[in-house]
């Protein structure tokens, strides 16, 4: 009977992995005179994924499944099924295909207001998508899928999470974090981020971040590694998994960073169960749980003393002419590490630093409740934002290309997406302390360049569970506890106390 | 009326233009475990296609715009969409499965045995895709599709042609060019062709081809150059059309000609008319008017002394260590010319010169006809090769890989296919011709490396038809007469007699 079932969804999963590709293919090798054929063709495979999710047989072939699971985890491919055409079949056609059709415009509106800083041009087109996402919201409400709007929306992202569990934890890390950053920045220290400049030549980055992503276990016949405008990770199978960075070839970080954090997301597809691969447990659980393996590699491990205590000398062989390798040998961790530390509001999330980062998703995550909570129009977003980036760091924006237009997200019509971001950094450390109680030694591990501990642990203790377990219940099981801030603020703690003192 | 069939087709085109990007990935891209499950998803998305083609709903949309066309175009895409859907009908489900399931395998399977020499490992397999196609072809025959086996298979590449048209023109071609072949070989002449050496570094060729394909039209803002094993051209939409080479680093013939043939095939992909982009009648017509496209501009174009009177400087400028570029300056078109119509009969199809090209394309003709036709056994199949090529070329393979196992095309099941490519030389003379007389003075346009002219006809009167003229008629129109093989012939016999007195 589970056989019916994963043969159904293996077409979901067809369309799911070719629209990935697609999606891939856009983002790094498209011609752009291919860009209005490629919208249409995205447009009618998502079609087509709604019509075999709302296709009876798929929902008989289920039914049958959740009447005599054979066994565990056939009972949990009909529940992740289910849940998928429940939400699929909330939606009436014509509402998605309204809100299709806005989000493709929304997109190159958004893209052209951000280029010209002309927040107004943007305006009616997220109205739109905000009506539309409420309606939306709305038919999920309706159908039973979640009790309000906002939850609604949290779900398709964040299975096991609401707005109810999520505002105490991000509003402690916001409370929690806002003095910091501030006594920080009142110190009066600057950090000489010098040292990671120098002479940085874009091929000798890529071959350390190569190297260094391969050592982390990336499989480079499994994936590949290509430019994009903003980095990302797209896995269309557990041996298809591929990443994208950007260097700036004045700055070490963003380019070795971008591949560590990307690499992470990747570890996490490749790891995934091959025998689930196309079947509803066998995807990604969560994109907090996903950014928590992006985010522990590039933050955990990869601004550790003990990992540049391994990593430092092959910077050097890699790219001779950086700064830090201009210094005596034996001064370079040390002379790097605070760099990697710096507390710097600044108005850009993607550039934010470690303790800074969840005070831009706490301006975001409070907007967009009020958005879909119906308390604050499109109209007085963009004073909003100042106004909550001036509260939460310290800063104001002076163009909208800095500020309300900075992301994609809402142009998308991802509302419930952003919080996701801080549950990963959360989870990241607590997974991460859980890791190194588990092996004892990982400090000495990571100074030995020995990561394939840490990474079994990781394929011990998340990967391979893939969906069978829902995100609350896989981030407890494997760190012992509930996910919470704990971990995350000792962490910050810690870095801002020796750093700034 | 017209609306709704074409929507229904939106969904076939979607599908087969994602399984287009996937294969180009496949052959450009992709790492080398993402393999198996690229092949179920491209199996998965075959299965989509075969379902929206058996799709009742569209069945009634066309026949419904059958009833009461509106004009001639809707009439056309009627048809064109008619004869897809009948020719999906016409193979049941089980056998599309078992044909797909086989090919697959026997793709493996090929590519082993050709690595290996080993021809007996390939031989169950082939004789299994024989088997298959039989059913097939004989599947296609009982609906009514064709007359016999292998006008049911020719019909899939090239609709318009069948056996008893192919047999005559394609057997006088023969028989010129045996004589013709034999009289070079045996003049004792041996072109000196170190003048395609020199030093050639790959990315001098690239860049020359790049300048070489723009100046020729094709639009790198609607397509891109990557490498592959083996050169394609691949169009998503007319606005998506991408093309690939492979250089050989001793010669330049290989990388310029394979660009200028394969941009060839793109300029018609990109002067599909857009607005019949994604409908029936919005494709290529055949795989024959296509390659007349790739041949003229690789061999009557790029190989003729007018277009190299414009495009040797700029040969010299991009590749400066090419052996050409050392002679003196007034006698480097001289000496290439004669090294681009060599006649030296060899036993690799892709590598062959024009005049024994065909003679290649001849074995296979014969050799397809006599297995579908139940006259020569898959065992027998190895001998057959052999002796054939000695009675055509002259000359008898060593081994399999470079006789019976060279081509992909029979282990994909594509019987009928072969022809197309002497029908595609043929078409690009009389096509050449037609062009030369409307436009009066071609030689000097080439000379003076104005290629716009020579387009501007090819878009007129073949690219802009797309498939609303069915090619016997295409041709005839474009030319003013029916496809012959005396505008080839004319071309050889000239260059043959220069060359080889």
């Amino acid at each position: 009977m589970t056989e019916q079932l994963l043969t159904l969804w293996g077409d979901v999963a067809a369309l799911s992995a070719a629209s990935a590709v697609l999606g891939w293919d856009q983002e790094t090798q498209m011609p752009p005179k291919g860009l209005p054929a490629r919208g249409r063709t995205m447009a009618a495979l998502a079609g087509l994924v709604h019509a075999k999710l709302t296709d009876p047989a798929l929902d008989d072939a289920i039914a049958a499944v959740e009447a005599a699971p054979a066994d565990d985890v056939a009972a949990t491919q009909a529940r992740l099924a289910r849940r998928a055409v429940r939400r699929a079949s909330a939606v009436p056609a014509d509402l998605a295909r309204a809100m299709a059709e806005t989000q493709s415009r929304a997109l190159g509106t958004w893209q052209q207001a951000k280029a010209d800083d002309d927040v107004a041009a943007f305006a009616p087109d997220l109205a739109e998508i905000v009506r539309l996402t409420l309606e939306q919201a709305d038919a999920y409400v309706a159908a039973g899928l979640a009790d309000t709007r906002y939850d609604a929306l949290v779900d398709e992202y964040e299975p096991g999470w609401t707005e109810a569990m999520l505002a105490p934890l991000l509003g402690a890390v916001r409370d929690e974090l806002t003095p910091i950053v501030a006594a920080a920045v009142d110190s009066g220290i600057v950090v000489d981020t010098s040292v990671c400049g120098g002479v940085l030549p874009v091929d000798q980055q890529e071959a350390f971040g190569r190297f260094v992503a391969a050592r982390m276990g990336y499989d480079f016949d499994a994936g590949r590694l290509d430019t994009s405008a903003h980095p990302f990770t797209t896995g269309f199978a557990p041996t298809d998994v591929r990443i994208t960075w950007r260097a700036d070839d004045g700055d070490l970080r963003p380019g070795l960073f971008g591949i560590m954090h990307e690499a992470g997301h990747a570890l996490y597809e490749q790891g995934l169960p091959v025998d689930l691969a196309g079947t509803p447990a066998g995807e990604a659980v969560s994109l907090g749980v996903h950014e928590s393996q992006s985010r522990l590699w590039e933050n955990l491990v990869g601004r550790s003393r003990s990992f540049w205590r391994w990593a430092m000398p092959h910077l050097v062989d890699h790219v001779p002419g950086a700064a830090v390798a201009q210094l005596p040998v034996g001064d370079r961790v040390d002379a790097l590490w605070p760099a990697l530390h710096t507390v710097q509001p600044s108005l850009i999330r993607v550039e934010a630093d470690e303790a800074t980062y969840n005070l831009h998703i706490a301006v975001r995550f409070e907007l967009e409740r009020r958005l879909i909570g119906g308390e604050l129009d499109v109209g007085d977003l963009p004073g909003a934002w100042d106004d909550t980036y001036e509260a939460l760091l310290g800063i104001r924006p002076t163009s909208a290309a800095d500020g309300v237009l900075q992301d994609i997200h809402w142009a998308m019509g991802a509302f419930g997406y952003f919080p996701t971001y801080t549950l990963g950094n959360l989870a990241a450390s607590q997974l991460f302390e859980a890791a190194a109680a588990a092996l004892g030694d990982l400090d000495d591990q990571l100074a030995a360049g020995d990561l394939e501990g840490l990474l079994g642990w990781l394929r011990t203790n998340v990967h391979r569970h893939a969906s069978t377990l829902d995100a609350p219940a896989l981030i407890e099981q494997a760190t012992g506890a509930p996910l919470t801030a704990d971990a995350f603020m000792r962490h910050i703690r810690a870095d801002v106390a020796e750093v700034y003192g």
